[in-house]
């Protein structure tokens, strides 16, 4: 009898927990599984706008896959999957080749939303991966540098677009950032101007009001400006366009744009013709993608609504985890035969957003947490999906424990 | 009866051996000392190779000028000198004061001497000042940062226009330095092309072949490419163009062209109306300004020539250092109502040439030195420097320590 062939495409939260957990559960003669990867490592998307500001090393962002994946009953293929046929159930790879597979999880991750707004693409940076991290650190280490040569003010300027999750994450790490860059390239603080440009009437949408006021005043006191409930008309080489009332534009210049408002699906759902909503699949309750028996989609890809509120929830790494963990275990039911679980069911144990490496804001376990509690609370969740797929010794290799300031 | 005053120009090797010489032997009341510095610091000139390539902090290249000038002796005055009255004696500065003197001291540095070479100013970065070596260091950072974005393999060549003194020993870290951004940038080191061009029928001419011969080899061995004899037509923003044969030119696309090919006086000399041949002062035995009795110029600025061959002097540090020395004797004996000397004579101790961090070539006391031993030397070479301006507790804090590998 032929093995079963589970194909996973993308080692991120999602892909590496669905492996690690088939590889724990099936034996080499169960089923034959293939993971594949543009990059041999996999990177914390949740730390990167730490690596992005420059205030973590982009090597500590990331591991080896080979650390956590068993090579005795994993296949890896480095590359990357630009297009599915669900009919003939074959994956098309970048270097030419084709895999077949029987089950495929999509664990692939999202790109950056622009909404179609005219030059973000080409002038904005977007916080993503591992390269574009490391590129926006360094764009700004050489705007800073440059300043000293051409002393252009809008070289201090930077734009963060969007007052979401990773925005305000990311202005709290410019917030620590700032001071060292201005040391080092002898610049006096009050040059820099750091401004958030967001389109909602509020910052961080969705989270408590008061626990919002928390963080804008503290990065306010950082120095940031926030431009609430403005929308970024364009992106252009010299800065931003905002829009101002009813008919009126302004112009900030800022040779530093930042994009970090918007994440649709990855390209390959379009591409593959899977049916999609900005490149995401509204999957079924046990995660298949709506008419394909046999194809996962989990993490940024998928779509899961939050019935309370009828709307979807936002793509977390903890989504992708758990939905990573539900498909693994009913993979294993279906090769053996067992009856799979009807319904993923979202387990959310809280939201932390940090302020910096000092400071952050939360709910857990519905309780609302700020401060140092908050913080420390924010590195045990980093620590802890470290530990769920790594185990003990990759979150001491990885992990963060400068737990207490 | 009214005190002589000195006004220094310039915070260099020579300005800062000059003031420290005075400081030593003149009295509160002897002399009014000016020490007029576009900056607080000092910078190590000889070692900015090193900073520019990545391979030494920018920080480390430099110390407060409060740390070896005396401020109950000297006045500093932190802004840049335009120009100099030599009739009314006086020098008008950028932030629009003006300072009268008895006796100058022009100890300037000098400007990049780009030969009239169509884009260099433009489109190349020269290794003249700490602010322009962390924008060269920054921008090759960017330049490996961004190929993993958009894999444009120019990205990844980097031109040094020279082949002359500082054009080989920022190869030499360079050759050290790349290594680590590949590691940094995920790069295969084949992808990273480094292209010396020169003008001359030789690398470093004026040195001993068998050292140049030693340099080159060594240098391609870490993959640098030479193209000796083969002149810069132009910079433009994709990168060079030379000549190639007769009439051909042949376009070499680099991200990063550094300049490191010519040196000329500080614009102040020209804009001053000072006599001069390329910004530099052919001076007088004893360093004075043809005509001035009052003014003193040493450094870069200033041409003394070797008799021995008819041809001038290199700039360098050593001599620099030589003639603050001397110019600070001989302003001491003035004021003291006793004769000074005749005329500076130049005390050649020897050249050392960086290949890297562990490699050197050079020419000490008569004798020729490589590898190991001359890498020993440079290094006590530019501890001397800190020595000679500041005593044992600037070299304790600023010196090169690792000197065996």
């Amino acid at each position: 009898m032929r093995k079963p062939k589970i194909v996973v495409l993308g080692a991120g939260y999602g892909g590496l927990m669905t492996v690690t957990r088939l590889q724990k559960q099936l034996g080499n003669n169960d089923a034959d599984i293939v993971l594949v990867n543009k990059n041999d490592y996999h990177y914390e998307t949740t730390w990167l706008h730490e690596a992005s500001a420059g205030t973590l090393s982009p090597d500590q962002v990331r591991y080896d896959i080979a650390n956590v994946v068993a090579r005795s009953k994993v296949d890896f293929v480095k590359d990357t999957a630009l297009k599915v046929d669900t009919e003939a159930k074959t994956i098309q790879l970048e270097k030419g080749n084709e895999l077949s597979y029987d089950y495929l999880v999509i664990a692939l991750g999202g790109a950056p939303e622009t909404f179609g707004i005219k030059g973000l693409d080409k002038y904005a940076f977007s916080i993503t991966n591992v390269d574009t991290a490391r590129q926006i650190r360094e764009h700004i280490e050489y705007q800073f540098a440059t300043y000293q040569i051409d002393q252009k003010p809008e070289r201090l300027t930077i734009v963060v677009g969007g007052a979401g999750f990773t925005g305000i994450e990311f202005l709290g790490e410019l917030g620590n950032r700032i001071p060292e860059l201005c040391k080092e390239y002898d610049i006096e603080k009050d040059m820099v101007k750091v401004v958030c440009v967001e389109a909602a009437p509020t910052a961080l949408p969705g989270f408590d009001p008061e626990l919002v006021e928390y963080a804008t005043a503290l990065l306010e006191r950082k120095n940031v400006e926030f431009r609430i409930g403005t929308a970024i008309k364009e992106a252009t080489p010299e800065g931003i366009v905002v829009a101002k009332g009813e008919d009126d534009t302004e112009e900030i210049k800022a040779s530093t744009v930042v994009w970090a408002a918007g994440v649709r699906g990855n390209p390959i759902i379009v591409e593959s013709g899977i049916e999609n909503m900005r490149g995401r699949v509204k999957v079924e309750p046990d995660l298949r993608a709506p008419g394909l028996s046999d194809v996962f989609v989990i993490g940024d890809c998928s779509l899961v609504i939050n019935e309370e509120i009828n709307r979807p929830y936002p793509p977390t790494a903890q989504i992708a985890m758990q939905q990573g963990e539900f498909v693994a275990n009913n993979l294993v039911s279906l090769i053996n035969g067992k009856t799979p679980v009807n319904a993923f069911v979202y387990d959310n144990k809280g939201t932390v957003c940090s302020l910096g490496d000092d400071d952050a804001i939360g709910v857990v376990f519905g309780k609302k947490v700020t401060g140092t509690k908050a913080s420390f609370m924010k590195k045990m969740i980093d620590n802890r999906a470290l530990y769920m797929i790594g185990g003990v010794s990759l979150t001491m290799k990885k992990g963060k424990f400068n737990l207490l300031k």
